[in-house]
């Protein structure tokens, strides 16, 4: 250990749930602050807090003390150090564990932990830091936001958000062109992540405009699926249009009592257990509304596309993922812990953003759902406040690295 | 009619099949160069040849004589004119409805037919130009290529493959990061465009290199589907890695007398007449490969999006497109009809191509498919003289104009 790895602490970074196109760029963030700080080491957990329990980590110096591998980190999609799906067990019940992490963390002479993730990683967090107070450990643990979903409480909005709204758009008006290019009635549903909160379908509102005959019908999972009224409201649109256009959250249920989906439904899927299940909302609606109407129907489901999306990110969204891995750091360094750093709009148009910190304790497992105020009154569209609201959040193009045809990306080292 | 569309002739020209990312540069190569050579008015064909027969076609030249419509053009994916399916009867069967586009045809003073498309819309060609020869009419009728499945016969390649060709890898690349960032075996199954030919398909190996894990199997139409041996082939590999990506043709089939997907599948589809049908064979591969090893897999299809993604098209294949539309007009200029323009590459490395003429009759209806050669022996990857072939046709970036966050489109007036 050099005099300043033992002098300023080393730095370690972690990467957890699921991925996003700037999520990389948040650690990008970390990296370059803890450099410019002179803080000691930045070691990486592979595959976040359960790796590096099991001792799995990389020491990031080498490889991004080269200039250009950070630019191909911000260009890279998915999580960089490899994720995890892994929930600490309660402070006082888990003993154990938070003791081996403390003597890893010890034994890298880590002072500054940050991880990047959603509302599971801010309980990890949330954790590592109730136990390091109880402890009288030094060490400081800061949280960095990153989801497609937007549904961290407190932050104005998530990074990862607007690339993966970017993609929803951007993919969104070009099936809307495919769709229309025949002389025919047919109804394109399309399946948009977002189990619980409906802030990613909206986004596929945004299209709509003087260039784009628009989506027709949006529904989000914050309110129950009317089936009855969707078919009525389709049957209506078809008499003025030849190309309807439904998107659809993957977490939508059809309203209670209503039964109407899975009766009909030909994609019953049928599990190893015997469990029948609807195999994809966006589908059976396609179904649906196809035998119903008796005209054409199309299905499509943008899948982990949409999360991982880096050729098409937000200029926005890519700097602020930096932005708070950098201020992670800065609160750290300032003795913050137990933080997760937030988003807060100051001013929409035009668009202005700061960042702060915040008690991660009040953020950790909570989820932020799309105001009822923001849907229309008949739960079929997002108002016109929505759209303000996410406009701001995809502006702006960040290119990849093109060699042969294809962006370039950057791989960890194997072990 | 003024002057010059009495001495020079009109133009008429017109889209068909399925849409493509660059099917309107070759449209805008069209109008351009008619303009160029002094010819008429430019008229487009309301979707193609059927909405042409009923008396629907659109002036052009209001809308292209603005030059910003032109750059939109190119950047607008999907068939500007909309499009149809339709064939023409047998000349000598169909007196009837030639007569009625003749008689169209001259009520607009056409001296000049095109026609974007791909077999199907050659046969129009083909047998639009047989009746003038017939009937002892004068106007030129000229095919440009169009399609994303790169299977017409004697041109080297089809305007559209190289930047659906582009999207498949660049999306591919994403796929794989994404896939591989949990640490537990998963089976990765993506379904890409291609009933009879596989050139589409092949194209997701371009990724495979230093920066990426690469797709590790790869299943053409061209050849069999053997399951069984799929399956020993991913057992095999997931001995080595975790995460096994699978690249497929829609159109592959199984292996005559194995019926191992049917059996097992939980997608089976019942149309209206009770029919049974599988539902995508990416997810029969991928539900199959689930239930016999006992690991998660995934099912992603590229679905409509892989043709029109106009926003990450291949700068080679979009000037392509656009030099094909141009060529077409110079060949019907100098007297040529019943032709379709024909690519030819004249060297691979550095990249150079040039355009020809060449008759029609020998183009439509055919199907070009991936040489057994350029597949390797098991038939479960491309060889890398596939691989030298396609690269090219991806290569350079033509980005779209944004206002918003969101690419321009132009669309077609209503009627």
């Amino acid at each position: 250990m050099n005099k300043k790895e033992v002098l300023m602490g080393n730095v370690i970074v972690g990467q957890s749930g699921g991925p996003t196109a700037v999520i990389n760029s948040s650690l990008a963030g970390v990296f370059t602050k803890s450099k410019e700080l002179g803080l000691g080491k930045v070691y990486g957990m592979r595959h976040g807090i359960q790796g590096f329990l099991d001792g799995r980590y990389i020491d990031l110096d080498p490889i991004f003390s080269d200039p250009i591998n950070i630019e191909l980190l911000k260009r890279t999609p998915s999580s960089y150090l490899r994720s995890c799906r892994y929930k600490l067990p309660a402070v006082e019940k888990g003993n154990e564990i938070y003791e081996k992490l403390f003597r890893r963390l010890k034994s890298l002479n880590i002072k500054y932990f940050f991880y990047i993730g959603g509302n599971d990683s801010m309980d990890t967090i949330s954790k590592m830091s109730d136990y390091a107070h109880l402890i009288g450990s030094d060490i400081r643990f800061v949280g960095i936001p990153k989801t497609i979903d937007n549904d961290l409480a407190i932050t104005d909005h998530t990074p990862g958000f607007g690339s993966a709204a970017k993609y929803v758009a951007v993919t969104t008006k070009e099936v809307i062109q495919d769709a229309g290019v025949y002389d025919m009635k047919m109804i394109t549903v399309i399946e948009i992540m977002g189990r619980n909160a409906g802030w990613l379908t909206g986004a596929a509102a945004l299209v709509n405009g003087p260039d784009c005959d628009g989506v027709d019908l949006l529904y989000l999972p914050e309110l129950p699926f009317d089936t009855a009224q969707c078919l009525k409201d389709v049957k209506a649109l078809l008499k003025k249009k030849d190309s309807i256009i439904i998107a659809v959250s993957e977490g939508v249920i059809e309203k209670e009592g209503m039964n109407l989906l899975e009766e009909s439904s030909d994609s019953v899927r049928v599990d190893a257990f015997g469990h029948k299940s609807l195999s994809g909302m966006g589908r059976c609606i396609a179904d649906y509304l196809g035998k119903e109407i008796g005209c054409k129907t199309r299905y499509v489901e943008y899948s982990s596309i949409q999360r991982s999306a880096s050729h098409i990110t937000s200029k926005t969204d890519i700097n602020e993922a930096l932005q708070c891995g950098r201020d992670a750091v800065k609160v750290a360094y300032n003795g913050g812990s137990g933080k997760m750093i937030t988003l807060k709009r100051v001013s929409n148009d035009p668009y202005a953003c700061i960042t702060e910190d915040h008690d991660v304790h009040e953020i950790a497992n909570l989820e932020k759902k799309v105001p009822r105020a923001w849907i229309n009154k008949k739960g079929n569209f997002v108002t016109n406040e929505f759209l303000d609201y996410v406009r701001p959040l995809i502006s702006g193009e960040y290119l990849p690295v093109f060699r042969k045809g294809i962006p370039v990306h950057i791989l960890m080292p194997k072990e």
